[in-house]
């Protein structure tokens, strides 16, 4: 195991921790006995997760000078916080019975609803529990963020970036809905929505949080880093996520093989693939992207369209480039040796990961 | 006009003024073309409506001793953000077509891929874009609050006041969803619906916010005041809430007539009708309550047996009790006489209003 795959454990149970910690001190205020269903569903989405945007934001700060202060790691967690609300919520918006191979949130209130017998629709429970779930999870994590600990000088200086990622955040996946509704499906779109889905949230806002919250100031040096490095590692990202999505191991991704088909995202794998497909190829991606109902072999018949068309091929080629690119990012900044190592290290992870 | 009445004029005006110079100011942020739409729904759920929780914020603040300071607007108004978003929401969790008068925004968001003729579910599209709207405006909602203006002291004084609040409308709305799904009915558990409801989010904690706020402490005769003058005006507050969801005129709600008898919502007006009711009453509202179907005999019919089981009545007598309660509990309270007053006005205007 390397010096920074060790670090990497390490952050994940300190933030494992820092996240059970900051439930339990909440109880007192939830302690009615028909909240706990709500709870324990936020304890459960909050387990677990590679936990890659506490660790951007925790090398961020140890690049920018930044010691081992157990507050980092409570502000670093506060961005599961957000993360989970964000899954929660998309699960609801993209109907998902899985996630992490587990029910849902909406799937799991509509089953305690349907269990019980209660009146009414199980499935508008199960969506608006949901809902609710999402949003203390929201509120949480700007509660845990500005308790943390780090210091005032830290926080104040951080603030408008923590406030801009939020905004942002929305505004992506607003975005991204428009993309799956109308979008042209071209490499330029495609590329945006990977720009603005992961690229800005997962990455180059999380790095720059812990950069700001060391230096105490928005310095131009941390900006080019963070636009440069940042968008590099989240295009590829999200280009791994796109890859997952439809090639991934039901095993490890925890959802359905061939999932993102069925809801007929449009990543850039599809925008490679229409780009490169014959009128029959074509034909076959236009008549079974999207279909809800679509089988293994209709998922197995677009999963050979897309090797066939080189798609799969040239979307690696492109997260090879980009690990490339964001590599050099680290070279000429004044940040921290093991840092940069760090940084190194995750870009990798991030990018060729199999969940 | 009595000076309070002229007063809630000057807040209302405030409050509009300070929202449209937060969204104004977030323009930049949200310049691209393709999120105006989501920026003019923000822009108009916010426009409008009684401003009733900024106004208990605002008069807790002069009560305590706060000048007219233009800061208090702002934070009393970030208020308002708080409320948009919950609506939003909450018009997704019951699937409402309208607010207001108007479509809600789920329903807005739905004709806008309708009618572009976008691909997918509009439907689905409509909620996913209500869904992330909220979040939104429950992200600005801390935002503008944050940067009020207002001393740090006061906000540090009022931040853990305002953390709670935020939680506990989250779970109090959970609550309500399983009373609507399993719930006794109870007056018991119809008046603990409206406590958490409205109680405690609408009442007890605008006006606990402003008074910490300006007495930069969580002073004990702070809480007392809150928990009794919040708890009987915010019941009252939802009783008339309840009431007008029956009776009220669908030219002044914004809402069809009769529209809680349709969602089948378990008030207190319905708890106590089926109290009181006759075998072949209580039939007809087992029978007829929550089919969204109903047309305006059936509403008619129910309304006619509300009023026949003295459920109206006693619903008003209460609403008359708890505003005398009210009244009572500003009289020991160490405010400035112009807030006794204008608290006193505003127990009658959030207990006496049409809409």
């Amino acid at each position: 195991m390397t010096t920074s795959a060790a670090a990497l454990d390490t952050i994940r149970s300190e933030v494992d921790r820092s996240l059970r910690g900051f439930v339990d001190e909440r109880r007192p205020q939830v302690s009615a006995p028909e909240l706990a269903p709500l709870i324990s569903a936020a304890e459960d989405f909050l387990a677990g997760g590679k936990r890659l945007r506490p660790a951007f934001c925790y090398w961020g700060w140890r690049g920018a000078g930044g010691g081992d202060d157990p507050a980092i790691f409570t502000a670093a967690a506060s961005l599961e916080l957000l993360q989970a609300s964000a899954l929660v919520h998309d699960d609801v918006m993209d109907a998902s019975d899985l996630r992490r191979g587990m029910p849902s949130a909406h799937r799991r209130f509509q089953a305690l609803h349907s269990e019980a017998g209660w009146h009414g629709s199980a499935e508008q429970f199960g969506e608006g529990a949901a809902i609710l779930l999402g949003n203390l999870m929201l509120i949480w994590s700007s509660e845990m963020w500005r308790n943390s600990g780090l210091p005032p000088a830290s926080l104040a200086a951080a603030q408008d970036v923590h406030d801009h990622m939020r905004t942002e955040l929305m505004c992506g996946q607003y975005l991204d809905l428009l993309e799956q509704a109308h979008g042209e499906n071209t490499f330029d779109s495609a590329l945006r929505v990977a720009l603005f889905k992961s690229g800005k949230y997962s990455v180059e806002q999380p790095l720059r949080l812990g950069l700001v919250l060391a230096a105490q100031a928005r310095e131009p040096w941390i900006d080019r880093l963070c636009e440069e490095y940042g968008r590099c590692v989240g295009i590829a990202f999200q280009l791994r996520d796109d890859i997952l999505g439809v090639f991934g191991d039901p095993d490890e991704t925890g959802k359905p093989a061939g999932d993102d088909l069925r809801e007929g995202k449009r990543t850039m794998l599809i925008a490679r693939t229409l780009a490169a497909a014959s009128p029959a190829q074509a034909e076959v991606v236009r008549r079974t992207l999207g279909d809800p109902a679509l089988d293994v072999a209709g998922v197995d018949r677009l999963r050979q369209i897309i090797e066939e068309t080189g798609a799969l091929v040239a979307c690696e080629a492109m997260i090879k480039n980009y690990l490339e690119d964001a590599l050099g990012s680290l070279d000429g900044a004044p940040i921290t040796a093991e840092a940069r190592v760090a940084l190194a290290d995750l870009a990798v992870a991030a990018t060729s990961r199999r969940t």
